[in-house]
C-alpha cells in the first residue's frame, strides 16, 4: 500500500495538470502517449523505455499471471539465461547473419549478440544435462529482457528494441510427444490469456524464420492491429492471413489483368511462373505448400528480371529450349483473363508443367474458407501477443541436442518453443481496453485494484485504509491537499484503476465506490441481492455519462470491494 | 511445491553421482564448482552464467528480501531502467571512456553502452520529472542486470561480467537532508543484511570513481575475501583498509630503508615527495586527505621518473631552482631511516615545505586506530556485498538535475546512491555459510526451506506433503525410485536445505526431521519444552558427526517445522 503524496516520483498528476488532459485530449491521445503522461513508462530512445513505478506494477502483475500458469499447468522449470550469447552458437544455427541482432565485442575481441530469443542457448544448455530418454520430456522457460534492432520501432511498447519476453522451450523423445506438449502449451496459453481477462483469439500461423511446421498465434482483435486474421463463419477456424487458404466464391471469376511473379526451385533449374489476379497479394506460404517446400525463398525479394537472369545462367544459349518450367495458375483466373507475355522465346512443350485450381494469394474478406470449403471468411485486424511453435529437430540437429533411447541409440530431441511478449502485453491490453476517459485495466493487470480518494488525509481515510487491509497490496491512496476530490476521482478513472473508493464527511460511516473496471461476468449481482441489507449496501442510480456507484457501510467495504472485483 | 522426479531438468543427482561427490570431494571443492554441480548455475563463458531453477529460487528470495525493505523502511519507488544507455549521457559525466563499459552500435550507427550502473540515466530521468523542492526528497531503485567488461572475472558469481544488482538513488534539497537519507539508507541496509541472517559488518570506505565524499561498505568476513577490513578493539569502528587511518605503536619506529613515491598537485607545478617505510603500501586516500584533494590522481600509475620529467617541463632550466616541493614523511620514519637520494639538483630551501607525523600507508594488523588513537587494529579479510555513497552534486551538475527552491532559485539536487550485488550475494552467502558437507543456506536464501525425503512416493508421502501445505511454496520432494533414502537425505544436506523431513514405515505416524540449517537464535527450545508432550515431539540424541534429529507426530509436523525454521 502506498500513500500518494506530492513527493511521489510518479508525478502523473503534475504532468496531467500540465497537459490539461481534458476529455477531448484523452480521447484522441495515442495509447503510448497516455501511458507516458500517466507515469507508466518513459520512452528514452526509439524502441527503448524506462519502466516507472506504475507501469512496473502492471508489468509485474502480468508476469506473475504467466509464471503461475507456466509453473502449474505448464509443469515448466523457470530458468534465467545470460543475455550475452556468443557468436559461435549462432553460427551453428545460421542465425548470426540476422540483421536485427544487436552485436558487441568484449575487450578480448570475443563477439556476442544480445539474445533476441534463446533457442541456441537453451538447446546447448539442455543438451549438456540430458543424456537419456528418461530425462525427457522437459520444459524450461524464463521471463527476461530480449533485444532486437528493429529498423522501425513503433507503437511504443508494441514493437520495442528492448522488451520483456516469456520464452519457453520443450524437449521431447518423439514427434508425437512433442506435439502433445505443443498442444498442452497451447492449453496453458488459453489459461494465461483467460486469466488476463481480455478477449483473445488463437490462430494457426506461419512459423516464419524460427522454423518448424506447426505454429499458433494468440491475438487481441483491434482495429489498430498490424496483423490480419481470417475467421470462417462455418467451421470457426481462425488463422493469420499469412497461412489462411481461401477460394473465390466462384472459380475463375477474375477475367481482368493478371500479375506474374517468377521464382526458382532450390536447385534453381526450374522456373516457376506464378499467375494471380492483379491487385491481390501473393502468399509465399501457399506457394511453398504447393511446391512441397521446393522453392528458394531467399529470392523472395528478387525482381522478376533478376530471377530470369539467374535462371538463364543455368541454361546456355543452345540448351535454352530444354529449360524446365512450371506454370501455376491461381484458381480465380480463367482463360479470358489478361495474361502477361511469356518470358522465354524458345521452349519445349514437353518440359512444361501446369498447375491449376490452386490458391496463390492472401485471403480476403468474404471468400470461401480453405479449411471446410463451405463457410465464408471474415477478416479482422489484430495485435499478436503470443506465439507457439512445434520446432521438430531444427535446433537439436544443429546444436547436437541428443539423448540415448531405450535401445541405446543416439537420437535428436524434438523441440517446441513458446513466446509471450510481456512488455508488449502492457501496450496491447492498454490499447484494447482503453476508452475515451483513459485507461481501463482488467483487475489482473491494473497497477492497483482499488484507489482510495478523499478530500484530505484524515482519520476517516486512515480507518478506511485499515478496513481495506486485506487489499493492502493493491491499494492506492490519493488524499493530497490542494487537489479537489473530483479531480482525484477522475484521475483514478483515467489511470484505469477498477474501483475508486470515496471517503467523505457527508455519508460517513458509509463510503462510496465508483466502478471503472469492465465486467467480464455478473456474479456480483446475486451477491448484492443476497447481502445488500446486511451490508447496508445500495447501488445508486447513475446519471448520464457517470460511473456505476455503490454506497456501503464501512464495515463491509472490504467484502463488497472483493465481490465487485470478482467480475473484473 | 515441486515433486522431484528423474525428469526434472536440474539433474543435480546425476551430476552428483557422476562426480562421486564423496565427503572429501565436497570439502575441497570451490564453492562456485559446488553451485554448478548442484544445479544452481551453469557458467557459459568467463563471467557469464545461466541461472538454473535451484539457483534462480535463491536469487529471487534474496531479491525479495531486498525489495521488501526498500519498499517499506526505505520508502523507495521501484523502477526498471533500460539497459541500453546512449553515449551522449556518458560523455556528459566523463564516464564514456571507462574501459570496462560494454559498448555497441545500432543499425543506424548510434552508440550505447550496457549500463554498469545508472547514475546517468536516473539523474536524467528524475531531472525531467522534478521541478520544485516540493517533489523532494525522493528515492528510486531497481533490481536489474548490469554489465561490466571485467578484465579478469573470477570467483564465479563474485565478480561477473553480467550480474544482478540492486541500485538505488536518492535526491534531496540540501546536503543535510541528503546525509539524513544516506544515514536512513544505511539503516535500511542493516535491516536487509539482518534479514539475510548472515553476520555482516559495515565499514567506512573509499568512494572510488563514483565520486562523493561519504561512503559505507557492507561486508561478510571470510578468509577467502579480496577486501581487507580493519576493526579497532577500542572504539570498534570498522573501515576498509583503503580508508583506514592508523598510527604505529611507536612513532618513528622504522629505522630501515625508505621508499619514495613522487606525485604532482593538480596544477602540476608542485612536486610531492612521499616517503614511507619500504615494504608498506602507499595509501592514496590518505595522501589525498593530507593534500586537501590537491593531487593529480590520474598520475597514480605513472612511474617516478616520468613524474619528474613532467614536473621538469614546468620549470625551464633556469627556473629549476624555484621549483615548489612538498616532502611528506610517514610518521613511522625517523631521522636515522635510510632515505633515497633527493631527485632535484638545485633548489631553494624557501620553496620547500615538509609535513611530518602523517600516516601515508595502509594500516596493518595491530597498529593504533586512527579514529580513537587508542585501540589496536585487527585486520580481517572480507567479501564486499553492498556499498552506499553520498554523492553530492557531482551527477546533478553534469546532467542538469535542477529544481526550484522555495525562493524560486534554481538549485542542483543533492544525490546518494546505494548498491547491493544480488547475484554476488548468492555466491558470497554460499561461500561464507558452506561447510565440508556442502552448502548450508540460511532460511531467507535457501532454494527450499524443507525437503521431504522418502524411500518411494507412496500415500504416506502424499499425506505428509498435504500436512505441510502451509509450507508448500518452500517444499522440495525427493521420493525417487532406485535411489537409497540415505543418499536422498545426504543430497538434501549437500544442497543446503535447512530441514529434511524423512517419512518412513518404521515410525509412522511419526516422522523425523533432520536439521541442516545453522541456528541464529534458540527460540525453538522454549517451544520444545512447552509443546513436546502435546506434539509427541522428541529430540533424538545425535551420534557423532550426525545431524540433530527430531521425531514428531505427523499431525504436528507443520507446526514443528515452523518452530525450527524460526531460528534459521
Amino acid at each position: 500500500m502506498i500513500k500518494f503524496n506530492t513527493r511521489s516520483f510518479v508525478r502523473y498528476v503534475h504532468v496531467y495538470q500540465a497537459k490539461k488532459l481534458s476529455k477531448g485530449v484523452i480521447e484522441s491521445a495515442a495509447t503510448h502517449d497516455l501511458l507516458q503522461w500517466l507515469g507508466f513508462v518513459k520512452q528514452t530512445q526509439s524502441g527503448l523505455v524506462h519502466w516507472l513505478p506504475m507501469g512496473l506494477r502492471t508489468l509485474n502483475k502480468i508476469t506473475h499471471v504467466i509464471k503461475y500458469r507456466m509453473n502449474t499447468y505448464g509443469r515448466a522449470h523457470e530458468v534465467s539465461l545470460s543475455t550475452l550469447s556468443p557468436r559461435a552458437l549462432w553460427l551453428r544455427t545460421g542465425r548470426w547473419g540476422n540483421s536485427e541482432l544487436f552485436k558487441l565485442k568484449d575487450s578480448k575481441g570475443a563477439e556476442y549478440c544480445l539474445a533476441p530469443t534463446c533457442e541456441e542457448e537453451i538447446t546447448s544448455l539442455i543438451g549438456a544435462y540430458v543424456s537419456s530418454y528418461k530425462d525427457l520430456p522437459l520444459l524450461a522457460y524464463q521471463v527476461t529482457r530480449k533485444y532486437r534492432d528493429e529498423r522501425r520501432p513503433r507503437g511504443g511498447l508494441l514493437r520495442g528494441r528492448e522488451f520483456l519476453m516469456k520464452d519457453g522451450y520443450s524437449f521431447d523423445v518423439t514427434k508425437e510427444s512433442a506435439i502433445e506438449t505443443f498442444n498442452r502449451m497451447n492449453k496453458c496459453y488459453d489459461l494465461i490469456f483467460q486469466d488476463l481477462r481480455v478477449p483473445f483469439v488463437s490462430a494457426w500461423a506461419d512459423s516464419g524464420d524460427i522454423g518448424g511446421d506447426m505454429s499458433k498465434e494468440y491475438h487481441y482483435l483491434h482495429e489498430t492491429g498490424e496483423d490480419v486474421l481470417m475467421k470462417c463463419t462455418s467451421c470457426e477456424s481462425v488463422s493469420n492471413v499469412e497461412t489462411c487458404n481461401s477460394y473465390p466464391v466462384k472459380e475463375g471469376e477474375h477475367g481482368g489483368d493478371v500479375d506474374v511473379r517468377y521464382a526458382l526451385n532450390k536447385e534453381r533449374d526450374t522456373l516457376l511462373c506464378l499467375y494471380y489476379p492483379k491487385g491481390r497479394t501473393l502468399n509465399w506460404n501457399h506457394v511453398k505448400g504447393i511446391m512441397d517446400d521446393d522453392i528458394d525463398l531467399a529470392l523472395r525479394e528478387t525482381s522478376n528480371d533478376k530471377i530470369l537472369e539467374i535462371f538463364s545462367e543455368k541454361y546456355p544459349e543452345d540448351e535454352a529450349m530444354f529449360a524446365s518450367v512450371i506454370r501455376v495458375m491461381d484458381c480465380r483466373l480463367n482463360s479470358h483473363s489478361n495474361f502477361p507475355d511469356f518470358p522465354l522465346k524458345q521452349y519445349l512443350k514437353s518440359n512444361f508443367a501446369q498447375l491449376t485450381g490452386e490458391s496463390l494469394v492472401d485471403a480476403v474478406h468474404q471468400e470461401i474458407c480453405g479449411e471446410c470449403k463451405e463457410g465464408s471468411l471474415e477478416a479482422a485486424k489484430s495485435i499478436e501477443v503470443g506465439h507457439t511453435f512445434y520446432l521438430g529437430t531444427k535446433y537439436s540437429e544443429r546444436l547436437d541436442g541428443k539423448f540415448m533411447t531405450k535401445d541405446n541409440n543416439e537420437q535428436l530431441m524434438e523441440m517446441g518453443c513458446y513466446g509471450i511478449g510481456v512488455s508488449r502485453l502492457v501496450g496491447a491490453i492498454a490499447q484494447v481496453t482503453r476508452d475515451e476517459k483513459g485507461l481501463r485495466w482488467p483487475k489482473s493487470s491494473a497497477p492497483y485494484e482499488i484507489s482510495l480518494c478523499a478530500a484530505q488525509f484524515d482519520s476517516k481515510v486512515e480507518e478506511a485504509r485499515d478496513l481495506l487491509s486485506s487489499h493492502a497490496d493493491e491499494l492506492w491512496i490519493d488524499a493530497r491537499d490542494k487537489v479537489s476530490l473530483g479531480r482525484k476521482i477522475s484521475q483514478s478513472h483515467c489511470l484505469g484503476i477498477p474501483l475508486c473508493v470515496i471517503v467523505g464527511n457527508k455519508h460517513w460511516p458509509h463510503v462510496e465506490i465508483e466502478v471503472r473496471g469492465r465486467r467480464v461476468s455478473d456474479q456480483w449481482h446475486a451477491k448484492y441481492n443476497q447481502l445488500a441489507q446486511e451490508y447496508q449496501w445500495t447501488m445508486l442510480p447513475a446519471s448520464n455519462d457517470a460511473f456505476e456507484k455503490h454506497r456501503v457501510h464501512k464495515n463491509h467495504l472490504s467484502d463488497v470491494a472483493a465481490i465487485l472485483l470478482t467480475d473484473m
